[in-house]
């Protein structure tokens, strides 16, 4: 759709842009200007005069549209772990009673992991009151009752692409006065996302997978704006005071969605992120999602057909899917690996997943063809059988 | 010292350093090869095959000489505010029957905001057990007893340049059993740091200051190497994971430092400050300090003979002060604002500082005579008294 916005090196098909999206054209020279010509020329006054300062917002606004929220309502910075502890601690300050945290096994580690730091803080000394429940996926409705102060979901599942019900849940949680927290990561510029209407009131996302921003690109938070003022960062920094250049000496948070603003924001960074954008601005994520279940269902039927070895992993019915498709195999690591030596970019998740997304802006029906049929050699001659294959890096 | 390894505009005198470093030359070729080579050509590999994924420690490893830390100490990430929560929760957790978080007036706020943020989410619900006590710098030492748990201080002060004896206070706070936890924001790249030397448990700075990494550039922490593999990071992300990739169900720390680590780093930023580092490679701290104390002093002379209207803010024992110099004067942000209308760029930090930072890195005497010669003339002729020098921007 956008094939001519990216730069994809010769002969990649790359399926892994659920991981981290390739550079768009037109970020290098975005970034360059950032650092050749403002802070080069501008330095301290490029906060005021090249809009670093309001960066956060204006790109807050810019990705907006792509999760269904209204301006003034998402805003951009840290990591998408720190954006989850944000949304958690003011969910819990939300529902003092309660002190469940439900989430379930197809919740993305980090997530949960930020949940087990900020329960064993927030429970300092005295005998813990605050739990993190990880249910299957399937069960997390039968889970909301008046004990649960905080549903935090993804989306969609980083391992199976299995999506939930989004309005569905939110709706089952609010029933129970329970707080909705959604971990849009396998979702923002994947799919449509419907947060004003799911009425859900925390969102976080990263940027460098569907939204091609690069990698370690900021994270984005988006809050209610009915809850907005009241909600409490926790993580309260100078960038989210109402007044940070008043050096008052107590936190008082900024207005609406500006509170959840921490430190310094990644200037740089925030450069390539607006480059990456750029792309959205005659694109719909209505087609993107259309566009996108014809690649993933091309892609099942020719691996089911061509690979009897692998079983899928993903739902078969494209509504209960991402934009990714998954296989297990026993060696599925090697695999990937044989498939990387061939240019198929995929990317493998223990224990035993093959895990391939598909991003209609630059793949095609041709690449999807082409990667299945790459794939039937590998698994037909075996050539991921080698200890090269199964050699494992620390990092993968 | 080094002004060929910094981009400085033409007729520029550059006294903001303390705020956000110039360009070093070779940051722009860095930041672009990151793009433009690596992102751009590796894509996800990047991750292991251009060292994405352990440039934190890397980079901590650089940056560990600076401040007197061994190798293995310093993890590079996030922002400041973030890194002041990491140590502030691991510091709380350390005295679990202490309560109170002990720092001064003359700490930057976003510190004491992210301790008074900490506090209102850790006592949840109860009765507050938490108290941040914040006095008189010089009143430090008479407020360690048996109640506080952590002395949180920044060892220059960002407003006065006050500089905080370090080893005195940390020793102090030892022999009261209390946690040590050093802000360097204005130190690190300033001044030689003895970290390890002093045996405080932590400290965390910034980059884009006197280390002069750009706008956004990620922050470090240093924790001391024997209390590493029991601090509790809080901020529990999966980069922190002794084992990220395996995906476990639950955090599992790293050992050592890297467990402060949390998400994914921004790649870009970091290529910054790689190329901010080098600068380093020949040139020693303490000759930067010494020629720092040089140009102080000759800039304190100057302004004190030609400018009488204005108060001397800092320190006038050399050794009492950081790389900066502040005087006030009522109408100082118009005098700023002059100031920079000349060329000569200082700051404003409400309510009557003029700020001045001297980095020999890229500023000599000449530099020096010059600023007091314009900065007298505009006293002289009160030419900062105009209308437009006094309107207020919403950022300075």
């Amino acid at each position: 759709m956008k094939k001519d916005a990216f730069y994809l090196p010769q002969g990649m098909i790359y399926l892994d842009g659920n991981s981290l999206g390739p550079m768009p054209v037109n970020a290098a020279s975005r970034v360059q200007h950032t650092v050749n010509d403002e802070w080069k020329n501008l330095l301290i006054t490029g906060w005021n005069k090249a809009g670093w300062y309001h960066q956060p917002r204006v790109l807050g606004d810019r990705l907006a549209p792509l999760i269904g929220a209204t301006e003034g309502t998402v805003v951009i910075g840290d990591t998408l772990s720190i954006k989850v502890y944000q949304a958690l601690a003011a969910s819990l300050q939300m529902r003092p009673k309660r002190h469940v945290i439900l989430s379930d096994t197809g919740n993305f580690p980090t997530d949960l992991y930020m949940a087990e730091g900020l329960i064993k803080s927030f429970d300092r000394g005295d005998s813990p009151t605050l739990e993190l429940k990880v249910v299957e996926p399937e069960s997390i409705a039968d889970h909301l009752d008046e004990s649960v102060a905080v549903m935090m979901l993804t989306h969609v599942d980083y391992r199976t692409g299995r999506m939930h019900d989004m309005a569905e849940l939110t709706r089952k949680a609010h029933d129970k006065g329970v707080v909705a927290l959604w971990d849009l990561a396998h979702s923002a510029g994947a799919l449509p996302v419907h947060l004003t209407e799911c009425k859900a009131e925390f969102a976080v996302g990263c940027t460098y997978k569907y939204l091609n921003a690069g990698p370690g690109s900021p994270a984005f938070i988006y809050v209610r704006p009915d809850i907005a003022d009241s909600a409490e960062p926790a993580l309260s920094g100078w960038m989210g005071h109402s007044n940070p250049f008043a050096f008052d000496r107590h936190y008082q948070a900024a207005p609406a969605i500006e509170r959840m603003r921490i430190g310094t924001p990644p200037v740089l960074q925030m450069a390539a992120l607006d480059a990456a954008l750029d792309v959205w601005d005659d694109v719909s994520i209505v087609d993107v999602r259309s566009k996108s279940i014809e690649l993933t269902e091309l892609f099942i039927d020719e691996v089911e057909r061509r690979c009897p070895e692998l079983t899928l992993h993903s739902p078969r019915d494209a509504a209960q899917r991402g934009s990714q498709v998954s296989f297990t195999f026993d060696e599925g690591y090697a695999v990937i690996q044989a498939l990387i030596a061939e240019g198929v970019i995929g990317d493998f998740r223990a224990p035993d997943v093959l895990r391939f997304g598909f991003t209609p802006l630059y793949i095609d029906n041709d690449d999807v063809l082409k990667a299945a049929t790459i794939l039937e050699k590998i698994m037909a001659n075996r050539s991921w059988d080698q200890p090269a294959y199964k050699q494992r890096s620390a990092v993968t």
